[in-house]
């Protein structure tokens, strides 16, 4: 394929999720727009964030190692944490980004800049340059503050769900080049990933929701193959479809690719021992949202846990992509 | 010059003023070997050492940087020094090699690592695998631990000097590539750089006095063109020569490369206000100690006080060394 004729791709997310789809998928295109959560106040991007004032780097970091092109040692290094001392915990590719946004003076110039040295396929854009932070309300009238907080207040408010997730400051400007890059995508892919604390973020800023509402792209969610615990408990498919219709308006997305494959014994026991369990494919329920449910093959179980498959995924999303646009010319 | 024909270089040092001419040297010849001082112990090094168990990282790496050829962005990320927060100091080249440090299981392994991913001309090797510190001895009796200690030890006694410096362990192995290094040089140049912390440390390691007092290959000390306070107050030329005698060995070196230009009024005045003066360049002495004295201009005085330029240094030891082995054929 030459570049004029790969299709414009976007991906909305953050987490693992997001970036294993990403390492999939830049072998397929290089229009390629990865459109990163920004609300991440826990681990080594919080510390980073209270310690410097500078924006979560850990989401970003995912997606640029994912799209990076340079020999593996570099990769080693962006990936690697430091497990002594003051930096316990710590990711080097972290503190890359830190000193970047410090010399270049903005996040922004700093994930750029970093997008080169590391000659990554496509793009890495922070889905704003506000200073977000997420507030969860439960359905049992509990307010949680902070992402890193939700998860466990969830696993003590066991038969609690979230209600609803907010952005403080509200609807702050989504980044302009991520508005462009959704506007002129012919292809946008919603997670895999958390759905609360990667995904729905997104779409909790000013400009991005519109935009994918908007667009007569082909639009896709990821459905995690998963519920996660203190998330997503017991959440079949049309959960959290309807979750992210709540938040980011009806019938955002027409189609939904789902895991087709049971989880093998083992793998459901290692699922059920971290408080998950296979994700329900209720099509129906799906349907009746106006979701067209593509069930397929996408698993790989190397660490014992079912994890979408970067490969497999791709070719799957390219290939129901191919399927949806038959007659669409790939020339903006 | 091709490969073949240029000459091998060893500089042994530590600092800024090894780094310094390395930047100049690497235009001359790819066969370039900087063998570093392992005694660091102070700021962000010290920190390191003391929290990771690791080698001192500064010194080594101040020589990739020196001899990297990646572009600017990577450059300017391995300098870089955070400011603010836990690790305000602290430089993130040195964090480089210390996640290196603990990928390959050794710091040798670190540096080589950093020095592929730079793309460095020549090589860099740490003196000794060791752990080692400083120990000096003033000539009041006092003893002081620790390189980072010295220099305010030797301020708050005013009239002492150091009589001797010796590292703990005694003796410690140097790495066989470097002795290696120095057997086959064609050219070995010691310092410039801080006498007793950066220079000598090298000298004290079993193997490198020995190798180069063995060496046919031209010999030269690059004498500093400022004395250092609470180091070498009031150093004399043959003062500078004559230590490093007495710590590697009788004639370890037979020329001496020194600055021949006076400070302008305004650069020793700025010496001056931060406790130092020009080098007395006492020729005679320097001829009784059986060292030629070769003056040459090489300063800069780009932020005020008077430093080694890169280019004119590199070139007049280029210049020194095909004068003094006119007949060298380099094809080891």
């Amino acid at each position: 394929m030459n570049q004029k004729t790969e299709p414009a791709v976007v991906a909305v997310g953050g987490g693992k999720g997001l970036s294993t789809m990403l390492r999939g998928l830049k072998k397929h295109t290089k229009r390629l727009t990865a459109i990163v959560t920004m609300a991440d106040d826990g681990g080594g991007s919080g510390k980073l964030r209270d310690e410097l004032g500078m924006a979560p780097p850990g989401d970003v970091r995912r997606c640029l190692q994912a799209l990076a092109n340079t020999e593996p040692t570099m990769e080693e290094l962006l990936s690697y944490r430091f497990s002594e001392g003051g930096l316990a915990g710590q990711s080097l590719g972290n503190l890359f980004l830190a000193a970047l946004n410090d010399i270049y003076g903005s996040f922004y110039g700093a994930v750029q800049s970093l997008g080169e040295v590391l000659a990554i396929t496509g793009r890495v854009l922070p889905v704003t340059a506000e200073d977000v932070r997420l507030l969860a309300f439960l359905d049992d009238g509990t307010e949680v503050f902070g992402e890193s907080k939700i998860k466990n207040a969830l696993k003590q408010a066991a038969e609690s769900r979230i209600r609803q997730v907010k952005l403080l400051p509200e609807n702050p400007p989504a980044l302009k080049d991520s508005i462009q890059a959704i506007e002129t995508a012919d292809l946008i892919v919603l997670g895999p990933g958390s759905l609360y604390t990667s995904i729905i973020p997104n779409l909790l800023t000013d400009g991005v929701s519109q935009a994918i509402l908007a667009s007569d792209a082909v639009k896709l969610y990821v459905l995690n193959v998963a519920t996660e615990d203190g998330e997503t408990d017991n959440f079949s498919a049309s959960d959290h479809v309807r979750a992210l219709f709540e938040h980011g308006g009806d019938r955002l997305f027409d189609l939904c690719l789902a895991n087709s494959e049971p989880f093998p014994d083992l793998v459901a026991e290692n699922h059920r021992g971290v408080g998950g369990r296979q994700t329900e494919v209720d099509e129906e329920a799906l349907s009746s949202l106006g979701v067209t449910t593509l069930a397929r093959p996408v698993l790989e179980y190397g660490d014992g846990f079912a994890h979408h498959d970067p490969d497999k995924l791709a070719a799957e999303i390219m290939y129901i992509f191919r399927d949806k646009s038959p007659t669409r010319v790939y020339t903006r």
